[in-house]
């Protein structure tokens, strides 16, 4: 039986649930792998976090160079996260030819392109099915389960704070600060919840999975980023009356005008299956020309899940003889050579407060119409001030919108106080 | 660049969507892949069928040793379908060496076992993801995606032509008649539907599918396999009302007490994910002890979508130096070595037809009571006769129904109409 070694970089959450998975399970995969997987050492400092996982002293590695050079080891597992430390451990790992796995979505979307020139050149594998969306394994789809299409597009759940966040929001009528609270409280949140509510986390799991799906490195900067600090109870549940769920979506798609790449909350349709993922469930809806529509949905974070991941792509590699690479070119000058679009086609749904007074509505209607928006729904209620205009437009263009609210906002009639992108 | 030759074996439906496929995107796997894979070959008499395919004369072979002797020739799709010529041809192919891809989930549920022996045999490879669930890419999840995870269940909407009539049933109202005839005339219902609606085909997928999860063969013949002829609307409408929507299952699941597989319908929660797989769709509901929850969801059926799964398995035989064998045991015996739960647990519906004379209800209590069945939700209404009763219990045990429902229909007090299984 082929026997592998693995070390554990970092054991917090992820680092933890794999190595909690690999002891468990080792007879397992001897049996249904042909593998004996044996973790031989780990680098931890926290002794308590050692103690609490039952690691036998005699694996506590003291620091990088007697990882790198234990002949025992053939793959490391990177579970340090941030990009300074865990990109130099990494590369110091590749350098002699061992393989990585890494759950490390910062890491790979600002190094993808160094780390894989440095594997390639050391016949060392590089995989990272645990970067993103925990569980649900998107990067083995887009690789080996429909590498026969070409994608058109991809839209995804894929960050379960915020998913969590506008669950409770939806269901509860709360507000966006309540529910933070409740999140944090149940560690769904960090204490600065900046990474996953202002879109960060989403946009580099967005950059990894579109540069695999298009084949072509998509700067996490050029994506849109738009977080949800900005919702409001009141257009969830405006939205909820139309017949629309609000998500933090991330979206990417190629066309012949270029690829789009962006990261904002949306309004999805309450039948769309996207709709009714919940809480901290993630999934990912992609669109291939031959496939059709196909959904991945799980569990997007959490130890055990993110540690299935790690596992699956240790197993992966250790069943193979020669590594398997992301089939993404290293373009050199990706944001040259690629045509982004940034003038992207939506729907738009619209708040506004407006004057109660005769020929408002044509006067809005008006702005509208002189910028080729044509109107889906509308609803109109009178509140203290006047009265609240919610609609809907059909598809139209980001530049247009734009354009109407600029001019809304200028005149006497009409203040926008929300604009959500709709997913039609 | 390698060179990779393909024959395509019957260019019916799903061949010649393979066909398209490969023809049309031959320049993009070299771009994406590195690989040139050009079709050497067909096998097919229908000259009507080549020319609407476009196939040019020279490729058309006249017999099955023309393939299985042609040099250029690598990997081999079997779109033939039935068990009798396609299993023959496959051997051919495999003693020759050459890797088969198929898209026959009979052949493969009958005889993997001999199959897969032959190819070890002769260092070739054997791939089937598109004989389950069309575009879904379940297989190669199964494979490369969850092995780190012991599978504890499996459930699936494995048959496009049974949701769509179950679908059109739920939405509409319609008979099992009126709705068979419609998916007949659309083309999702062959003439003689019964390897759809007498849940055969599904066997033979859950057959595949468990065996990969459980890494032990699941004889297709030890599925419990109930088909949906028997469902009335009446039944469908009742279930909605109490919250549920019926659909036809293809359920696993391993525990200490050993392995049950079935397929038969059965009523899931209004806001499971499954409940809102509708039509033509399909899905895969996997629980794993590390990942937890997992659903694919996509096109089970049709000539892209299944074409792309052949194609993907094409291109992922053609990236590998060496073939990947499934990791289900060749167990001689499975119906011995196996142990198979029969008497599983379940929650269930009912509709009972009852005399409307006082103490019925307490006699009826009684007789679930004697089986330790408890009752969840109950809905009486009157009707011409007397009364309908309708119910759903607590989870018991498939025995104690049986039990309950022959002193039901022995006693003078009320007559069971239909039992469905409920997914609790």
């Amino acid at each position: 039986m082929k026997k592998v070694g693995v070390a554990i970089l970092g054991l917090g959450v992820v680092g933890g649930g794999t190595y909690r998975i690999l002891t468990e399970h080792r007879e397992f995969y001897q049996t249904t792998q042909s593998l004996d997987i044996n973790v031989e050492c780990v680098l931890e400092q926290n002794e308590e976090r050692l103690k609490e996982l039952g690691v036998p002293e005699e694996l506590v590695a003291h620091n990088i160079a007697e990882v790198a050079c234990n002949p025992d080891v053939n793959i490391v597992v990177e579970c340090i996260g941030g990009v300074s430390v865990a990109r130099d451990y990494v590369l110091d790992v590749l350098y002699g030819g061992k393989t990585v796995v890494t759950s490390n979505k910062e890491l790979i979307a600002k190094y993808y392109h160094e780390l894989e020139r440095t594997a390639k050149r050391h016949s060392a594998g590089l995989y990272f099915e645990a970067s993103c969306v925990g569980g649900v394994p998107i990067i083995r789809t887009l690789l080996d389960g429909v590498q026969s299409n070409k994608i058109v597009s991809m839209m995804g759940i894929i960050n379960g704070t915020t998913n969590f966040i506008l669950t409770k929001m939806t269901e509860e009528g709360t507000s966006y600060a309540e529910a933070l609270q409740e999140a944090q409280k149940l560690g769904y949140a960090e204490a600065d919840p900046d990474a996953d509510v202002e879109g960060f986390d989403a946009a580099y799991k967005l950059s990894v999975l579109s540069s695999l799906a298009f084949h072509t490195k998509i700067p996490y900067t050029k994506v849109l980023r738009e977080g949800i600090t900005g919702i409001t109870p009141e257009d969830i549940s405006h939205g909820k009356a139309l017949g629309y769920r609000l998500k933090l979506l991330a979206i990417s798609k190629q066309s012949e005008e270029g690829i789009e790449v962006r990261v904002h909350p949306a309004f999805v349709k309450k039948d769309h299956p996207l709709a009714s993922v919940s809480g901290s469930y993630n999934a990912v809806f992609l669109t291939g020309d031959s496939l059709g529509d196909l959904m991945l949905y799980g569990k997007g974070a959490g130890d055990l899940p993110t540690g299935s991941a790690v596992v699956s792509d240790i197993l992966y590699a250790a069943s193979r003889t020669e590594p398997r690479y992301s089939t993404f070119k290293n373009n050199a000058n990706p944001e040259k050579e690629i045509k982004f679009v940034s003038d992207f086609a939506s729907s738009y749904y619209m708040r506004l407060s407006v004057n109660d007074r005769t020929g408002v509505l044509s006067k809005i209607a008006a702005i509208f119409g002189k910028n080729n928006i044509s109107i889906l729904e509308l609803l109109q209620t009178p509140d203290a001030e006047g009265a609240t205009l919610v609609l809907v437009t059909h598809e139209t263009h980001e530049a247009a919108i734009k354009n109407a609210v600029a001019k809304l906002n200028a005149s006497d009639i009409a203040k926008v106080e929300a604009v959500l992108r709709v997913v039609s």
